[in-house]
């Protein structure tokens, strides 16, 4: 088989694509075809070597994959030959909360990942393509769309009538947006480019803000929420942007922490956050099966994530130069033939 | 004010229309010119002297009512003069769990309710009635739809692409048909007639089965799911179809409780709720907060209740005569000019 | 290794001791010798024929097992040599809701159990025996211990203060009321003996009913209660108590159905349920995670199960005629030399 | 009346001794003779001018106090002349989540609290006092010991087994430490002195930690809950211990936010609390129906608040002076005679 394995970390120009057998699998394993995959932010920082976490050794880097079953070991129960599989980037991770030890097997970062044309795992880590997916669009959600289904479910789910604020118009705000409209949510997306702005109402969000011309953001969002603030927040810019997420957050309201593309390290306001009952949660992705219920949902609704653009295989080092330019709306997806 | 009451119990010829004072007021108190009033399966029970619980002597029954404030106690801060509002029913149940201390203060059962040109009620009690609806659309939420929103909302709340059962053309089955079309799930319904199943489709209901031609409706109600059975049941039924709602629920899943039309007395098959993990839940309506979640989630999505008809003050035992005859769809209104 | 195999369904008399090749695993599971098995009252149900679900051929019966790690297989990540573990009964149920596919893999049901000298199982089904207690006291818990914990801690769990009703000696009554004070709760529990009575107050119960002599048991505990009734039952009893537990539970309170040792198919009573806001949850057991939650409380409070006999290996059938004749208190246990 | 009000915000010198007519109730209310009061952390802020949040002008400072019922209004229910009486200090936090609007009426900082030898309140804000506790002991309670049953019970309750940090000898850390013991959990406390380690190890911690010993406390903490970190923390600390409490809770943990004595302004660091699952999670005191949850667990265990000292009604100022100096363990009391 072909993978690229990340050998010089630093940049994605130390990334090599090297031919290996597949690995031999267990009689729980399914062995995958696989036909595409997706660049999650994290990838980026993977590759750099800025990643704060365990990285494996020439990792074949990429979460995110979605293939066809070649085939199954002999005790295997939840898969078949010619099923057509997305697979979940926490394959331990089942169902329930967070437990630390998930993180041991991570696709793309703990254990190889998906930047090849096969991968052999546990079948309890596959879950079905609806059939009115194609391969890219499956591979675009396992990290992104299971964390913003996460954050908007946790504990008691979104419910119709609820107002949800999202951040951008990265991978896991646009899935954050169409999750919201599934549930009957009203969203307010915050962007910086009239472009952009058009894409959101598209999608269906309620009000768009321009914080580069509405530079009091939270402010707008307060006086579009009847002074109340919003319900809930997918919160992906860190630093930059988590004290005024706070600032327009109802009291009682929840807050996902799902990513840091500012940095972090803010000071966060004592009277806001105790004086207000508010939830702040680190969503570290999802269980597989908060996959499956975002997949019903999606097929119910037939909905179709947005996509960036789609690179060849041999191109993925262009993928990860996109990645890094930060220039895309929606995923942005490796097709492996 | 003009005021019915429950003189002699056992049939709605006992109801007789009184004059009296209108009762004064605490600085807590607001008093509201009532409009608009509506029946439930319940208030026929109570008229009938079959109630299977404490009933105040001679009391004003119906416990749901709305109109407009036109005074308000010096310590009120919830109202003012001139407000379009909806009476809660059970005035003592704010948020959280259920407390039997609740049913002392019933309106229409326990104290006196709607049935009358005017009430005085705890600023606590009431909820401000959105723009888009009419008195009598608002008069018909109290007991049914947010009966109907607690049992799909109770724990961790629909999501969509679950799928909801739901059993004829009552008021609690109609607002539980509609409040699940707004999450985004899918409906499967039951009913007797191919009028009623036209006003189902209308509604949005995916799946109606005419439980004449198909008596097992339960049996089809697990093909239309996979063979697996529906996350939630809204059950109204009681002993007529308890256990065939039981038999089409999902391992897990979450039957709300919330009336007895055709008697309770069934008996209930372990296999089926202990093998397969189910939840029963008996539902006693809700709470105030919950009635609000209910309203902004109809606002935002602009739903109107399904009324059969609206009698004249003047004509209650008429509007009495139809709900004991049961040939209604929706909700049975009183109009009080 | 040496097996015992139900060949003639109908009776313990059917249950024969046969030798066989220890089962080669897979990568990901771990080889135990095991040294105790124990009884739950469904394993008589299998051995009689007469379990209402699917029984595998020639089955293994026992589903509760412990003993020790003797060969792991080179993916295992969970255990090593020389572990002392306890096998939890439904393998794949690791952690969060209820799903009607674990059951196609429970030991001694739909897959060979523990009434044998070995057992080969995917690293994901063991959980380490704290050191204070033996291999006979860990095998005591899988089903019952777990279906207790379960039914005590479902969504919001225990608190101390509040008060649980537990029906009888039996295995999960007893553990009922240890856990109920771990977390610092009232327990009030019924027996037909003094001698029982006696068991039960050593292990700190608050209030014991003899029933024969308390025939209005149900009454008795609404006064030990301030006229409240208990905020969680333990139901094992089925149709002969289900109707006086819900009696005398609390409005709002919890009801886990986890046995039916007097049969169900009782009538339920309306007002009971719905008008009081009362939850029946059926408990499929429960999962690894809950194990593993229980088994810390345990270690914390040294807490030992309740062992009423413990039989030799060889003496199998006997343990089965003790489980029918219904007169022990607490578990009964299998030593596998 | 007597009541001390603020006259002069900047210090406890600016309160003065006002003698003044007992405020005139509604059928709701009841008149109570204050016999206690206690002083919290805020109370010091909103003295000095420099509390967060609107103060009324002029305020009865002290949002905790107990007493004997002396008057009830005519529609009142829930109490009667005599009764033993502690005041919830938001009346209008019944139960539920936390809504902005409470504040609105928050004894002692929007509306007069009991520093006062009278209080006329709704009958929803009090609750019974058991008989084993003193007014003094009652007073203590409001503020401090809910705020730490509502940071050990949110969502999910504390189970027997975990393992809570509570940080200092503070009102609320002597609380969590209580009735995490009465949940059957572990305490980890930290502290300055040997004499404030031994009256935590004599209240049931099962490790101390001297902060000023054991600088790298954190890591002390991971050590002696084997690398995994604490289950819970009720954190009071704010900037200076916020990270350190983050660095030590178990991935998917808890973290009440309680408090920010040494000051807020903190850096969160990001992979603790994103890549951890971890919940922070802002307590604004709490509701009645959990004051009265709190009352029921302390009255089974016998549990009596920490008092550090009691001062008479005249002698206030110190009260005051004490709480400046913040070189007490537990509670400061007022008796009012």
């Amino acid at each position: 088989m072909r993978a690229v394995r990340l050998i010089r970390p630093g940049s994605f120009v130390g990334l090599d694509l090297i031919t290996s057998d597949i690995p031999s699998g267990t009689p729980r394993d399914v062995a995958i075809r696989l036909h595409a995959a997706s660049l999650n932010y994290r990838d980026g920082l993977i590759t750099k070597g800025q990643y704060p976490g365990f990285v494996r050794d020439k990792v074949v880097p990429l979460s995110d994959g979605a293939g066809e079953v070649i085939a199954v070991g002999s005790a295997v129960t939840r898969a078949a030959v010619g099923d057509r599989v997305v697979i979940h980037c926490l394959p331990r991770w089942i169902d329930g909360a967070f437990d630390s030890s998930f993180v041991r097997e991570g696709f793309g970062v703990s254990i190889d990942g998906m930047l090849s044309d096969h991968a052999v795992v546990d079948e309890e880590a596959i879950v079905k393509i609806p059939d009115y997916l194609s391969y890219e669009e499956a591979a675009s959600l396992p990290c992104a769309a299971v964390s913003a289904w996460n954050a908007l479910t946790d504990r008691q789910s979104l419910q119709p009538g609820q107002t949800v604020l999202v951040l951008g118009t990265g991978g896991v705000s646009l899935f954050a947006l169409q999750i919201s409209r599934m549930f009957g949510a009203r969203v307010i997306a915050t962007t910086s480019s009239a472009a952009k702005a058009e894409k959101l109402r598209t999608l269906g969000a309620a009000v768009v803000l321009n914080y580069q011309e509405t530079t009091d953001w939270d402010g707008a969002v307060l006086q579009h929420t009847g002074g109340l603030g919003v319900d809930r927040v997918v919160e992906v810019g860190g630093a930059g942007t988590i004290n005024r997420s706070i600032a327009c957050t109802k009291a009682g309201g929840h807050i996902g922490l799902v990513g840091f593309v500012s940095g972090f390290g803010a000071t966060l306001d004592p009277v806001s956050v105790l004086g207000r009952g508010i939830t702040l949660k680190g969503i570290g992705i999802g269980s597989r099966v908060q996959f499956e219920s975002l997949l019903r949902a999606m097929s119910a609704h037939r909905i179709h994530p947005v996509i960036d653009r789609v690179f060849a295989f041999e191109d993925f080092r262009s993928a990860f130069q996109l990645l890094d330019a930060g220039t895309y709306v929606g995923k942005i997806l490796i097709k492996i033939d």
